[in-house]
């Protein structure tokens, strides 16, 4: 199981999403054919079994960094998150490839659960600061990482390390939107 | 080539998007399938000439509201285009099922570059106006289409007639973000 995976990964980061399909991830793996369908029966599997490893790891690394996070400012709060996410694709691009929209409807809803679950934990920092109204909606987090996305999205589309100049304008918007919600 | 179209747009409302296959599509309009495949090698092809079509409405109608727009301020001029879209997607529920991300290649490049196509005339406004520095990025306005793209889609996710308390959040959000660029 371990192997198949392992081969998925490569084959996504070597030759992307269309490359990695079920006959092509077992002859990488030298596994045969029939023993891969024993554990997966088809790619879209294989795919939401990779995803959600990767959201379970991210998953940690948020929660560890919102632990200690010394954010004074939504600023602050806004930019810690998106270092992880990004320093996170940067490492896996083969979560990147998994994470493009359109996918699959299986990664789609995963990737709106990772986000209305973030939302949630910057929502309640932001809270316990005092950095925005106590009366803020959680939905306005949501709504924030929905749009934070769509640029992380722009920023991996025009390189695929992620653009700079669009990830700092993504900082920006962020945090241009939840500071209308300051006290 | 009318009645084909009249009868795929018919079915994207009554049915939604997956339901209006050619087959469908040449039953609904009563036109053997050997015609349809006369001017339509496959659904796509349906799909992009609608859209096409909305887009080129779509086009003028927002040319002629920025032409006669007397935006003193970003939030006026962003409500204005937010207001002519969210009009024009109400009035054309079988624009949205299309408009829905992933749903085929052509219609996301379609989409993306009437963005770009907006973006453009909406920066030229904001900076004859001197709303917006006059150096601003032509870039900005592209990303605060996408973003706004965003949260429609999550608008029309919610409620097939767009939830207006998501629009409000996107105006905000677009308008805060651009505001940002403020001379």
């Amino acid at each position: 199981m371990q192997a198949i995976l392992d081969a998925a990964e490569a084959l996504l980061v070597e030759q992307g999403y269309e490359a990695a399909t079920l006959k092509a991830i077992g002859e990488r793996a030298g596994i045969p054919i029939a023993s891969v369908y024993h554990y997966f029966a088809d790619r879209h599997q294989v795919d939401a079994e990779l995803a959600q490893r990767y959201v379970r790891e991210l998953d940690e690394r948020l929660a560890a960094t919102l632990d200690r996070a010394e954010s004074r400012t939504v600023r602050e709060a806004c930019d810690a998150v998106i270092d992880v996410l990004l320093a996170y694709f940067r490492e896996h691009p083969s979560f990147v490839e998994l994470w493009y929209p359109g996918r699959s409807s299986t990664l789609s809803e995963l990737a709106r659960a990772f986000d209305v679950s973030q939302a949630a934990q910057l929502w309640r920092l932001l809270i316990e600061r005092n950095l925005i109204r106590a009366d803020t909606p959680q939905f306005v987090l949501e709504l924030a990482f929905e749009a934070g996305d769509r640029l992380f999205d722009v920023a991996f589309r025009r390189s695929p390390t992620g653009d700079d100049a669009t990830i700092d304008e993504a900082r920006r918007l962020v945090t241009a939107y939840v500071e209308t919600y300051a006290p």
